[in-house]
């Protein structure tokens, strides 16, 4: 089924413990295709200035993505610099320039209209809300928000969130949105306004899906080496629809089995920098990652006939 | 099988945003007894002052638990205070009167010196060598620490390494003890230098089994109010133990489990102050907590055919 994502298509220069890369493609809607794309087909809206080396989005379009949707606008395109700390858990960041992403507003190509699986990347909820009154009957909403639009937004987010199937934020945002520091408070709260599913992502923690009454949850993959944590969300979040998508499904056991996706393609993300691990990636190392998840959750258990 | 403990019998009073509790029953080995009683039989070794509530213990007692190797000495039990903020993952501590605590030199009776599992709790990794050197062929040591030992002393820390199969710390811990940020090289950092599994807690993030070639990755139960943290380390070692010994088992599968039944014990111990929530404890919560769990983190996959 087809995938539409809306969101940054930026540029990035990251400094990590491992090395640097400067200006490298980048964005939420970038790594999100370039995780879904290996799942279903992708139709991506998005702007970019004229410095933008299109060419460096060819391997989505030769994995059927279209990229139609995305506009080339004169000026300079989104970046973003940043710098991780020893830990990896802590970034700062050096540079941001909106460029022409600070005027953006989406436009969803006609043949973009009837796509089943939307997913609003983190941009100004007012945007995302656009974005909605353009597509038909998407089967799933599935949208992504961040700390400054839960502060600054709140009324457009609020009204977003009851159009929305499945929010995908992180702890803090979830904590931040609903005002509970506890998550199961949190993700209720959330989904008393609107979303029915709400996925709290939490690094290298793993991430947790809340349903009408039942959660689960996936680790993050144990990796020994974190390259370059930018735009694990996003991949994650590619992931995640992109299964979604490709069985066309939102069943429990096919949720959880997205989950599992999604952690999947974050934990490659990661072992580059940009989306240079999708590159190469292959089904079957896709395929042989998710057993390995599986082996490290699954536990067989006898129930006791005689516990009381 | 028979399971040692020795560890702190202490009292606590503790502040959450739920209520407090004043000088109730703690420790170490208390909270590992509570939950670790009701798989198997437990010995335990520690010291308390004469101002101790003994008959606070009976309950371990009633369920098979031997307290013979704990020593009554002259003076004040082991006291710690703490207030827990709104958050309930950071908290601070307001008092700590060692007390005999001080002055503990643990002595294993010899009926105790057969224990076949024997579960180190938080202690001077010199009086943990001790307590080796005082059992003749335990089936396997498992074994806690802290900063203060890792800071202070790291010679007798490393020479009781040696010695344990399964060192169960947090993820502060086992950084500082290896120096190594990333937790899989910490885990293989600790796994080189003696045990050949280490268990890395996470608190309301789950635990990590780290085996000689395997992972095993269990995630924290999503409780919507965490009424007291105290203890939901120690009732995490005494529910992996106890399953552990009650098996009889180290395979894979069976440590799988033990891990499981670990994140229920704490998951339990949280619920209430103290070891409040042990005393009502059913065998069927725990084995519909258990359950749970696997409906938590379970999924099928088939995998493709055609993948490559």
């Amino acid at each position: 089924m087809s995938i539409l994502v809306v969101g940054s298509v930026a540029l990035d220069s990251v400094e990590t413990p491992f090395g640097s890369a400067d200006r490298v493609i980048g964005g939420s809607a970038v790594f999100f295709s370039a995780a879904a794309s290996l799942l279903g087909p992708v139709r991506l809206v998005g702007v970019v200035g004229d410095d933008y080396p299109l060419d460096k989005l060819d391997f989505l379009t030769e994995r059927g993505a279209d990229l139609s949707g995305v506009e080339r606008a004169e000026g300079e395109s989104f970046f973003w610099a940043g710098r991780y700390a020893d830990g990896l858990n802590s970034r700062d960041t050096l540079e941001t320039r909106l460029g022409v992403f600070g005027d953006f507003k989406p436009r969803v190509p006609d043949a973009f209209r009837d796509s089943r699986y939307v997913f609003l990347g983190n941009i100004d909820p007012v945007l995302q809300l656009e974005v909605l009154d353009q597509v038909r009957e998407p089967t799933a909403v599935i949208c992504d928000t961040m700390n400054y639009w839960i502060e600054g937004r709140r009324e457009a987010l609020l009204e977003l969130l009851v159009r929305v199937d499945i929010l995908m934020v992180n702890d803090a945002e979830a904590r931040q949105l609903s005002g509970e520091h506890n998550l199961v408070r949190a993700a209720r709260w959330i989904q008393e306004h609107g979303p029915p599913f709400v996925v709290v992502k939490k690094g290298e923690h793993g991430a947790i899906l809340f349903g009408p009454d039942w959660v689960f949850f996936v680790p993050g993959f144990p990796l020994e080496v974190i390259f370059d944590p930018t735009g694990a969300g996003d991949s994650f979040a590619g992931g995640f629809v992109g299964y979604m998508a490709s069985v066309d499904s939102q069943e429990p056991d096919d949720l959880r089995r997205a989950m599992v996706y999604g952690s999947v393609m974050g934990s490659f993300a990661v072992e580059s920098f940009s989306v240079d691990r999708f590159h190469s990636l292959k089904k079957k190392e896709i395929q042989r990652r998710i057993m390995e998840f599986k082996e490290m959750t699954a536990f067989e258990h006898q129930l006791e006939e005689s516990s009381g």
